[in-house]
């Protein structure tokens, strides 16, 4: 059995990292830290895992060595102490956005200040097994990713050459590429603020961020898009991402051609999915059927008669956008099957 | 018109009231007082107002003299100053729980601490209309009434003798009357705490008072009913409350008689509606229909093979459980008709 | 008083219509249409309706003359008969799509099948009256407009060179122009399909029309723009729409000058209002705080280093989008004030 | 690997037995019927088992002998065509109501009309583990649970003395037991209704059922209650039931008295969790965290000073409700350990 603990179990990806290691054939959860629930059960923050773990929340000061080590802190923090975790652990996956990036002058345009450990930064593989599976296995390091890049980067994937050379190259990526994000509650973190009070965040349409949203980073580094615009709007669910992403093929491209490349996707990796159906109320990619699952649902629409594609995905963001993916390095690094452990498919209706 | 100002206005309650007292005919709104919200204008917190008041949020240090003063301030708080409120407008109507009940010592039982203004408790008339309609043409002072109360107190109206001698006297009033309660998140107030957070609120149904709710106190003195208990759950809606009240006709007791009794209430008053359709979709009182209005919906149901009745209310917690009521109860104490200001009737679908 | 009917009033806009009308000070509603309901009190269809109205539905077939003829048929009946109602009243105002659209080859092209009486189509005018207002005046026939439509043309409406000479020209009218837009549930009607079903229909964000939704001829022809998509997501509300459009500034097009065109159309304006704060809760429009309001809520955010705009306008699609704005139309018809009977202001928190 | 098929694979519990089935590991699904989506793709119906199988469904008429067969289908067909079935395999579990009541005479006065088998009606186990678990294993014949009926056998469970002389007696079971039951839209099955249209009912609080729900007959039998009532809310949610029963314990019966009681049930049943906390957010049992999970989460409060409790069942209905106790029932009727293919443990937040 590999040995992990979590340093920062409270918040909500902590806490589902926390759901998918309980229950993973290959794993030992040792410690769970977190000072602001010290000594408490894990189960009275995450009511789920009531009966199923008697763990406790342990000191981050009494962190034991262990063989993988999530971190699930807030951003900003695992820069900081990397060296520390590093001597503790072989292998670490950070959930943050620490160490997402490759370039400091990048991170410090997005997060407005200088990185802490920028020697580390190229230490990391970026943690979307769908780009980076082949430099995952035998990795030390592997990083998080933001929730809506996944989304979008997923969206996307079929439609440009991102991964090797035999992907397609479908779109013109030098023009404008306007990526929709309807996004649920829980992408907020566990911490409330006047605006996630009930009364006020049920039943919202709310824009929050027309541009310039610190995941698009993410998008233009793993896809190479020079000029990629995310619009952020919450919408009334607790889990759940849906990018829609507006681009422009290239002169000649047909709907076949991108059914073949969205097929070449699906193909390669078992947690892609093509959801484009004539009939039936499920035709689209929709994040509900996805809460808890690690499958990311890709849709996509062509209008030929003026090249507008629209490239949909839906995804669990604590699974596919977060927790989910981040186990799946874990499998991948540790030469496990990439599925194992994440395995439950959704549930329906819900 | 009428000068009126409001004591305590960024909460709920204050806002609800600032919605229907700027729209009132006979009214002129003077003052809103708000300690954190000072010099905003209020609808930087009440959105629904912009471009229909330019008033901003006033110290409460700095209250004019008016003819009618609302306090909508946290309980606990107006009893400590009601003599300075009284020497500034001749007619308040308090929406807190301070002077609802009559008797010191009940009130020290639910509310845990001594009254600080006893003498004050019989000078107010308790607001809800359809109980006292008659003592409060020319009051000087009426109470509020809670939301749960209220539509506790209406669901079980047309079933007591609680209004002089031409009401009905139909069910065991010493038996155990349970009245189970769904209420929405605005009833919590404009405060978040952590069980607001959305991922956590959103979809609950959470029975947070299985028994001695505050409000239970206020139905037994105004029903008279020694035996009652509240019980009280959160669903997933942000106004709206449905009491379903469960009690025991008096022997030889039928549908025909409750049918006679409520019609007679309905009849009396003109915010109460009967509910109880054979056919459609809307049968039975529903909350949801009636945001923003100032209806109770009644209905019952009576097991004629054992006496078990069923009786139910919905309210807008924010209008008949607080702030329309306090309109109304306005209008009464000034001569006006009771309904000035309050026609709004809600919307379909919602 | 002006004598109105209603044909077709079973339905949610005949509903809405319906609200309005009954509290209007200005009109009598004679007649509400409604086969399948024939006989039956309105209030069983529409139980906000209840205690204020003894209106039964009439046949259709019954329909005597008034003042002014709503008709809230399903698309492609009133086209058929539109002979039979002008020989009942002078005015007419369609909520249809029927009258919307100037050209049957436009209309043909958009809805598939020929236009029944091409030659009505140039008798009415487009029922917006942030584009049309001095033509209703006097006006006989007025049509109603897309929900969707509205909202993306009220969004653009101070960026584009729409109405005489006094309008801004700030954006490229001629580069694509995406418009993502997010809505509730009622913008379906009252007859429930599988999709709408609530186990499937709850906590969607489904993307049912990525391109060629009906109303982007709307766009098209008020607005004048050639190139422009209207995406279409479903998510959990019942009333809401939210607009927003991705253009493109003209070069040198400042932040500044957006204020300014947009404060001169809420400045013409009655219901149209700028929501676009630094600090609260509400800084965006929202749809959720305008159930029931006639409000249009207008932003805008600029990213000036590359002249990407992203305008927003959030309705209420039952209200502004459908019978608010049909209201409108008929007091400035009649030359009543166009606020008259719609008042109503929203509500908050909802 | 034991070979199963589902007939009435299309509606809500048929898709969540396949769910369950399809990932348990001593179980080959064969076939899955239906006749309105004969030969289409399981996953076009239920979209969450996309990837997952290449099951289609086939037609009853074609069944072919398995080891167990489970039977979901609409109330009223199992019972005519039960030897049929019984030819067909050894074991049946139907998840039906047809075989949950033992008495002919009962089953009619609640269903209205006589059984179609009455001499079956004893073959079948009741499917509730935590009362008949000694029966099942080796049974051939099991019913499914009313899902209502479930929510109320296992609140009380630990209060009266209904499996053995090892249980409690602490209520009094002659006086009116009264059990207030709030569901999501997922109990009135896959096919929608105008009332479950979702303008209409999105945001309810609707008691759509005062007394007499027929699960009603399913409490009586199996808790031996002669006096009790179920009451029925639907409110905004999808998957989830709580009942809430109010009931009066002997004279003496004190908190520590049913601690106990329910810490025995806790301990004998894998399924049953105890939830009563003083601090945090989940302090009572909630339905929303069980979504997908076969727990039944318990709580109780009692008043001792007039000996009323409150004890209250939170289930996922078509978990514990329906699907998931059906496939606990199969995996002790087979000998297998009764969690197996019920691992998962529901999610945080949702």
């Amino acid at each position: 059995m590999t040995r992990v603990s979590i340093v920062g179990g409270s918040g909500y990806t902590g806490g589902e990292l926390l759901r998918l290691l309980i229950a993973h054939p290959e794993v030992e959860v040792v410690q769970v830290t977190s000072r602001s629930r010290l000594g408490e059960f894990v189960y009275q923050t995450h009511p789920n895992l009531r009966k199923r773990t008697t763990l406790k929340f342990s000191s981050p000061e009494q962190l034991e060595p262990v063989d993988v080590l999530f971190l699930a802190l807030p951003h900003g923090q695992a820069q900081t102490k990397i060296e520390h975790y590093a001597a503790l652990a072989p292998n670490i996956v950070d959930l943050s956005a620490d160490f997402r990036l490759r370039d400091a002058a990048v991170y410090q345009k997005w997060y407005g200040s200088p990185h802490a450990a920028p020697e580390w930064m190229n230490k990391f593989v970026y943690g979307l097994p769908e780009l980076h599976r082949a430099e995952m296995a035998g990795a030390n390091y592997i990083s998080g990713v933001g929730c809506n890049a996944t989304a979008s980067n997923l969206a996307l994937l079929p439609l440009v050459n991102a991964v090797g050379d035999n992907r397609a190259d479908l779109i013109e990526t030098a023009s404008p590429i306007i990526i929709e994000i309807k996004v649920g509650s829980s992408e907020g973190g566990a911490e409330g603020n006047p605006g996630s009070h009930h009364p006020e965040r049920s039943s919202v349409i709310r824009t929050f961020s027309p541009f310039g949203h610190r995941h698009t980073a993410e998008v233009m580094q793993e896809l190479g898009l020079p000029n990629v615009s995310l619009t952020m709007t919450s919408v009334d669910i607790v889990r759940g991402v849906l990018a829609t992403a507006h681009a422009t093929v290239k002169p000649g491209v047909t709907t076949k051609d991108l059914w073949k490349a969205y097929r070449a996707v699906a193909n390669e990796n078992p947690f892609i999915r093509i959801v484009k159906e004539q009939r039936g109320i499920y035709r689209v990619p929709e994040p509900k059927i996805l809460a808890g699952s690690n499958y990311a649902d890709l849709g996509f629409e062509l209008d030929e008669s003026n090249g507008h594609v629209v490239a949909m995905c839906a995804i669990d963001n604590l699974m596919k956008g977060a927790s989910g993916s981040a186990v799946q390095c874990m499998n991948l690094m540790l030469g496990l099957d990439e599925t194992t452990g994440l395995e439950f498919m959704g549930l329906h209706p819900i």
